[in-house]
């Protein structure tokens, strides 16, 4: 039986994410190298479907990128191309579905299925041309590792590295100065980053947004410190924490604003509180973007390679519309909307959490 | 009931593995916090339980450990009880069954149950103490990963680390060059290390132990790069790597030698044979001991802290004589001496290998 | 001639800074094994000194602090013992001046010298002693790097360090983007981190306190950056950057303002009006104490080292109320007041500036 | 006046060294941005002069390459035009003068002067130029760090931070198990990389070429360290120290011996001649090429921006056959062959010899 794939398109949607690269490589290797197919770039997500900038990619085109952060295809963070803006400089932003657009483009270059290296918003793109009769193998992306139906996702590795490393040097800061120290980590829905970073960073109190915070007994357990000869704290807070019977804290700007600089996520709030509760000095650090940056720790360039090399075997074995996952410790796929709008929080009950209460951790309850 | 445990024992015994620290701060923190045990840390592996160098452990002992290479109890590589030397001094070493002093000494503290860390050899002493009657709850410890029964083991996450960090470094020095560089990593008989680290590092040639190599495959893959216009080619090698129908070079120190500098692991043999075949000049770097020491990666450090804590509440409920492993994602026990002697090689059609081929790395064979 | 001194003292005031504990060591080691002297260490600064809080430093106490960020002696970040609080609780806090009792202390323990590690205001402080008759050798620490009379401070190569590896990882997210991002480093009169870090980052606009800042040109330079096809600007700005005919931002926290949170330092604000001016999104990351926290990079520990086995040179050399400085390559000693309220802020016609403007760096101007 | 320069050519040579691609860069942006030149890479060296392979650099030739290990314009180790061997296949090879070849080459594409990058014979190599009536600039390359008439080379610092890391991460080791670790580092002329990376990281024994070794009194330090219940000895080790009355171990590769694989450095044969003398386990890491390969630490791509930049400013002062140094915190230039076969070695009475002696530090006598 002659193989009905030969042209495959690649794109890369959302967020930055550290292994982006490394995906874009395995698929572009094992596709050219393995299976003989022809491989297209489309640039900046489905903005470059539905602007036709697409190439081919080449085995030069993907050499040395491994180790790189960001993507080398580009990605835009809210391209849908249901509803794409037609008149930019406007005061009222029209909107029009490109799709018979994209579609265009898909078969003017010949390309029989695509690789949708994304997250939630960019995987209900693809569902949107899966309806359209276009196969779609979806590679999920999430440095907050949230994400249903996979137990772990590439870039959360790095976040977890640089926000514990973080950690530790903040570490020292703290305890030459008889200070509470916060580092705000991402992750708003769910708080893996914080639990990770917390354990391995041996941090003294770690808020989750799936344990609501009560400000009265995370003052204490720093007061409880201090009454036992300990010079410090460290609180390891995800940005996504909020108070108990409160609602989360988001640092955004709001240019429109009178006061456009009105800022401070939920470890400037936290601090604050402690300060006037407890009379302790109390610094927060944000880390923002450094976690999303830069190149991938080892275990996402491994993983990244593994989901993009799947990818390709999907589609060879003849699988549509599939999302890679790993369970356990194995590579599988599931339906590419399974997880859609799902977020895989952290259980209460999970034997992290257990464990680090049991080795003295205080979280937010 | 009353809980018959109160009192417990941890050593660590065999080769240097970042996460022994955050193991031992994990069992006493959990014991003494969450179940109110008291914890005696035993000296130098089975050797401080011969001599009875046995200390209480307190919460001061484990703070700010967490992050520390090594092990704060120390260890020993080759200390077994039921063959202890007894006079040192002499050229004919005589040996001694000292296995009654080390049961009076436990005894004598009152310890209740044995937390033991170490591989294959230090489980083997334990089994000895099980004989006799003594609960002992093994936490296995390799940074080669390549412990059957445990899917995973603390240290590995962070040998793969520093070997890509290496082979990171190396990239560029190969690349202005026009040479081939090996690099010679850790894993005398399973390339778990090599594995991953070549396939982290975008590695050409990956030779490890289970994949005896043919040298003029190796060579010939060198050459067809350079054909094709790539200025150098990266080789990752298990120590233990060994050619088809031959055996494994080790580099080791014979005193007694008339030639006692006579050295050279796989890898400067292979670059001997690379430059001799092909004319390409090649050059090779050990790793060594940079891979077992030092500050452990975040994973390795939340790792040991769930097998520390593991090991606890397998004492907790009851249990005796297990080995605490992870299965999957989950951390569970199997008996203690389940994995005895039993090495966990990688499957030639492990996912990983077929991947690695699959984006172009060259095997051994 | 008998040696007079036998006993010092050693303290660390201020800031944290990366170094302090290379320095304590080789205080500590040079005076024990050089010239058979003791040690004293004073904690927490000038607190410890009024608090009589001074205990022997043995060769045991600095054995493996040469790597450890912080301080093992504590520090206080606003301790004057000729402004001494003595009601703390009170609304209305009373001062009183304390130096007798510090005299005491000092008498008590035979200490003959103080080695005094600090920036200005520490360094204010022990001139007090100075008049009182107390010899002080001083230590100067900044990681700005902005202190009169030294060319280089140990704690500055590793906040540039820090702050690189940050614009290293934020660059791969800008360039995958289409955005401009904003890194804040520390540096609020000298712009020497800006400067050094956004050279070695290559960073494309760089903001320092000592060239007020246009922000028309800087917008456009992001603009004209986009023009010629580059997809991204880096902007890497001091904390103390403001702008023409304007003054500084200050990130501050205000407990009793009716907006506690209202925070924003610099980076912000010019986030917001490159975004408001230009259209393109653009993201800030303030780096904070990261900057000032953990192991110092090998350049600090090696200068730390040089300056504190000065200070105790110059001791033994008879030599009285200097500071030790580094002018050139030489490791050297100047009055010990010398610098006070000087601050080394950098010449608008400094070679590095001339360079970073040649290669393409966009200053405020 | 008419600037007389209009194009020049750049070329790297000799071994690898973090920075040279910051050089490229700097000297690139400073001639295109600044002085409006155009400039031409030569590949590989003089090789590439040779054989005519010049092509323009471009703006985009040198973006992102400024935090790239290696060389993008290739280097070659010892290609000299005065002695360029004609028939390589050849038992017996035939060499010629083609420095002909090469000013053709230079006069074809209108070169009017050369920045020429490297060490010692790269320099040699140029002042074959120089006497032909080619502008030749020269830009110092050494790791090593012992250029006669600069105080420090760009690559020395990188050299020294992964130095430090490894000698960090032995250092738990060590102290683990009881033995002496031995890191054997480059430097086969003048130990800066083993004095600095020694201090650093508090090795107990620092060997370097300009002090010749005791082995007693090694030992003998090794022992006094196990008496004093020091469980372990770190040293750090030049690959060029020697013994007292004995000469340099060269680790090499001699492929027509009988033995080709008969190696071992100087740090191997301490190793031996440790464990026979003292019966202490001890083990050598060799870093070999890791130190020399990678990005630069920050301290180097500002160095190696300073000296790129400095060597275009050079020209455009109308200098010639000037050699970029570094003297104290200045960037000048001396003459091209000040420094030919000078070497700077480290001085017996070196500040940092004296530090190190009196903070406990072992040298070889």
């Amino acid at each position: 039986m002659v193989n009905p794939l030969q042209r495959i398109g690649i794109l890369t949607g959302g967020g930055d994410c550290p292994g982006l690269n490394a995906v874009i490589r395995a698929v572009t290797k094992t596709a050219l190298y393995r299976h003989k197919l022809e491989v297209f770039g489309i640039e900046d997500g489905f903005l470059g479907l539905v602007q036709n900038r697409i190439a081919p990619l080449t085995s030069d085109n993907v050499s040395n990128i491994l180790t790189l952060g960001g993507t080398v295809l580009g990605t835009s963070n809210k391209c849908d191309p249901t509803r794409y803006p037609i008149e930019n400089g406007d005061a009222d932003p029209q909107f029009k579905n490109v799709t018979d657009r994209c579609l265009e483009h898909i078969k003017h270059h010949q390309i029989d299925a695509l690789v949708v290296i994304g997250g939630d918003g960019t995987m209900s793109c693809a569902a949107n041309f899966v309806r359209m009769g276009v196969n779609c193998i979806g590679v999920p992306k999430t440095i907050d590792n949230d994400l249903e139906g996979t137990d772990v996702t590439f870039g959360f590795a790095t976040a977890r590295f640089i926000a514990t490393a973080a950690l530790d040097r903040i570490h020292t800061t703290a305890a030459s100065h008889h200070r509470a120290m916060i580092v705000e980590v991402m992750g708003r829905n769910a708080g893996w980053i914080a639990l990770h970073a917390g354990v391995a960073s041996g941090s003294d109190i770690i808020l989750i947004p799936e344990i609501p915070y009560d400000i009265d007994k995370i003052c204490e357990a720093v007061l409880a410190r201090s009454r036992h000869g300990k010079r410090f704290s460290i609180l390891c807070i995800s940005e996504g924490a909020a108070p108990l019977n409160g609602k989360q804290v988001v640092d955004h700007y709001d240019p429109t604003s009178p006061d456009p600089i009105r800022l401070g996520g939920v470890g400037k709030v936290i601090a604050t509180q402690i300060e006037d509760k407890t009379g302790i000095e109390t610094r927060t650090t944000v880390l923002g973007h450094v976690q999303r940056g830069g190149t991938p720790v080892p275990e996402d360039r491994v993983l990244a390679t593994e989901f993009g090399h799947a990818a390709i075997e999907a589609l060879m074995a003849g699988k549509k519309n599939r999302l890679i996952v790993m369970q356990g410790r194995t590579v599988t796929d599931t339906d590419l909307l399974a997880a859609e709008g799902k977020q895989r929080k952290i259980p209460l009950d999970h034997p992290l959490v257990k464990a680090a209460r049991d080795v003295g951790v205080q979280f937010g309850d």
